[in-house]
């Protein structure tokens, strides 16, 4: 068993959830690499290799452009989020990559203090271990999650 | 503080919950030794000494029954399940021996795409560290449900 | 990465969060050390920097007072909690001192069996790792609660 491997792969995602949670959407940007892959998709399209998505981008800009219209939709701050990341399996995928498979959940906290659980699922990742700074990064990111009923459009990222 | 240990222990209950939450239900048979204990209980009987048990297996025979059972029901596909492990401790208990004490929560997503909490509690688990291909497998594994009000007949194991 | 120290405070929360579960309230006072600050308060507050709590206590023996408080309201017995954390960032703050951030959520499970979701958030620690026979206790635990809407009046603490 790799221990630094893995529990330098749960602090990235400890980190990524954090910047999620705490509102730092620009941060949240820089968890990935500037050509990576972030998806989110259903259980029930992923379970049949369906190439479906409710969220995709293929680079970083594409992020930036999505947390910019986040920004201007203005919906974010009406909400909390708050994220449960467990049971992180990870494999060493080459000498400078690793591949990661987690459980996540999300709560909803209304601003009337009502909380709802989001979502919930799996994230599939592909890690850089070296990445900007000499950090981890995601190469790609695939949000696999679990109900196919949920409202993405004004939400966070998850 | 052993902790190769630790995260083997970890590894053991993330592999676990994996194997339930991906519907892999023969390979999840595969994470107990022949003889093991599984029992599912509920907070209040257990904090009575009483033996009454929600499920209660004590072969890896019986937990294979259970499976079968499950996929001729064939109720198994139209809901998932997530499961959140946390908090886990771990103490040797012997040369090729631990005990580890976990807290766990389980969503319920139905077809409709509802979410449900369906069950929290603890795992009480005596592990062998080199079971089966030199992997740890559970010994016994106690079940330890919060709610006394939830029904297992059709649903997954926990 | 300190993976001791990482592991180290992982394993305090844990236990921490055992003994809340498990209703051993004059033991989790046992957590803190004598001047420790332990303070529930929410999102909102907490962002806009104001000191209003909604629960405070600058030392342990205020802790030990809400504890016999609570063991004669008698309440305690009527229902459960399960506390899940995930994504803790651990950093050394000084030779014997570290500070840590996670997330947690707390279900309650009510002696009907029902379930909800009672509260989630930040907790913010700051952790003397030698504390009392050697273990780590908490100097200062701020419990940051997503929600402004719930009752801890006659709950357990956080």
């Amino acid at each position: 068993m790799d221990v630094e491997l893995q529990l330098a792969v749960e602090n990235l995602l400890a980190r990524y959830v954090h910047a999620l949670d705490e509102g730092q959407l620009e941060q949240w940007t820089e968890f990935f690499i500037e050509s990576s892959i972030y998806r989110i998709t259903t259980a029930e399209n992923h379970a049949r290799g369906l190439p479906l998505s409710i969220i995709y981008a293929d680079s970083r800009a594409m992020l930036r452009d999505r947390v910019t219209a986040l920004r201007h939709a203005n919906v974010y701050e009406a909400q909390r989020y708050r994220h449960t990341v467990s049971a992180t399996l990870v494999e060493r995928d080459g000498p400078n990559t690793a591949r990661a498979v987690s459980h996540f959940h999300v709560l909803r906290i209304m601003h009337t203090g009502e909380t709802i659980l989001f979502a919930s699922g799996r994230y599939l990742d592909r890690i850089r271990l070296n990445g900007a700074g000499g950090q981890p990064q995601f190469e790609e990111k695939i949000v696999v999650c679990d109900s196919r009923r949920f409202d993405t459009l004004l939400a966070i990222p998850l």
